[in-house]
């Protein structure tokens, strides 16, 4: 439909400078910063500070003149290689979900690498849900969204709650989730010349501060090739082809698929890694957040 | 959320009598008009005969208080292994679709076998598809749908316009498409024991009489192993694990992504081929319909 808007992404993206050398983690913090504020926040939503389990989260809630809002929590895990982010930088696709669906919005705040490697994102999501269901929320009302490594995250805090006993959440949507810290996907090479903003060598310099020495063959690291999915809600993948990460959501499908699991893999061509931030410029990262809100309604309770 | 709705359909579909020994194809009809006749219409359309190219078809329109009818065409070609069904057969589904899209439909009562073998049915379809064309209508605005053999006319259809050099139409979805008379989804014999409709025996035997003796590679009998889908429109294949078509709409899926194609491949567990005619009675029929109908309205102009 818009074959236009996606050539004209692409060729934006392309002409975009590229950082020259090494940069330290406080200069990529805060140029991911100031690339994740460029993107659209639609009207219709207020945020308020608040702490979940042990850690700071963004409330996003439904607002504005008719807010009707739906019961339920989607729990938010926002992207950035397990290096970057927060609620703040992934504030355009968490209202984008809550605008849609009326559905509030608490966005983690997790602990980030190098500083606090492996298994200290899963821990805080987990203990994060956990306080959700300590709180009184029935699990049936909860769904877990995310993006990138968030996106990753909303599959391994599925697995760790499984494995601790919890009853799970309603559902899981994941956008260009990170599955795979093996790196052994097939798109990891042959999309190179695609992806505008990841390179093998970029994705295995940041893997390597979150895994700080670990197996990355771990589950909990590499669930699209190494986890057991049975029993795990039903997931929306969704994912761009000029991805080096589009195998983490084909071989994540296929595994969930096989497990018994219900599975939607969505796939849009020619557009980039969580493409679904260019909502408003973009028809296809609209259409995209359209089909994620309706997963998500259809699932909670 | 409907686990147990899966199951009590599976356990309905294994306690079913199968019938015994070989039927006149007049005898399959007539089943298959009796099985198709117990799926709920919803309220809310009213149908008419009609005539779309050189063949009878059913013109399906929002009806009621409220029909608010939106531009557009739904082309639909009806299952049954392309010997058996007719636009009343799979009114369940159209009538679906119609209700949530407001959308109106033609299904065609294209040619069968054995009568009428490969690729009488295929050229059906293109003529309907033509006429639509000729009578003035935006490609941008007919979207093809189908299911089971129809599902996989939807494809075939798409590839002979574009081979024929017509525009192309917004989009497809398919349930359960039949989308490889070579058999070689590993499906075929994994699912032996879950798929309460089909064994590779019947599908064999009612593959051959739609071949007539023709080569099953071809790339109108097997699209997902032996068609280019490049170009085609954004299809939806929704399938269910209960089903040795399982692996037509994989399989079809990575050949189209691959393609460059958008595709959202939309698995359900544990239930059977074409579960959403169990509208009505199990939750996943109707949610699969809400996505299948969101779809469709993402992408008519």
């Amino acid at each position: 439909m818009s074959k236009e808007q996606r050539a004209a992404l692409r060729a934006e993206l392309r002409r975009a400078p590229q950082p020259e050398g090494p940069r330290s983690i406080e200069e990529l913090r805060a140029g991911f910063r100031a690339l994740m504020a460029q993107m659209r926040i639609p009207d219709g939503i207020r945020t308020k500070t608040t702490e979940l389990g042990p850690r700071p989260a963004l409330l996003v809630e439904p607002a504005g003149p008719d807010p009707a809002p739906r019961p339920g929590t989607i729990l938010y895990f926002h992207g950035g290689s397990f290096l970057l982010g927060s609620p703040e930088t992934a504030l355009c696709l968490t209202a984008n979900l809550v605008v849609r669906t009326k559905i509030r919005a608490l966005s983690l705040d997790y602990r980030l690498a190098p500083e606090h490697p492996f298994p200290a994102a899963v821990e805080d999501c987990l203990a994060a849900y956990r306080a959700l269901l300590d709180a009184g929320e029935d699990p049936g009302r909860i769904v877990l969204a995310g993006d990138s490594a968030g996106g990753g995250l909303t599959v391994t805090t599925c697995l760790a709650a499984r494995d601790a006993g919890l009853p799970l959440p309603a559902a899981i949507v994941a956008f260009s989730p990170g599955l795979d810290a093996t790196r052994t996907g097939e798109s990891v090479d042959s999309k190179a010349g695609d992806d505008p903003f990841f390179t093998r060598d970029g994705l295995e310099r940041s893997g390597a501060l979150y895994l700080a020495g670990q197996d990355p063959r771990h589950p909990l690291l590499s669930p699209a090739v190494h986890a057991d999915p049975a029993g795990l809600p039903p997931m929306l993948l969704q994912v761009g082809t000029d991805e080096l990460l589009l195998d983490d959501s084909t071989r994540m499908a296929e595994r969930a698929r096989a497990a018994g699991v219900d599975v939607v893999l969505d796939v849009t061509a020619d557009v980039p890694h969580v493409f679904q931030a260019y909502s408003g410029s973009l028809d296809e990262a609209d259409q995209a957040l359209d089909r994620a809100a309706l997963f998500l309604t259809q699932h909670v309770r």
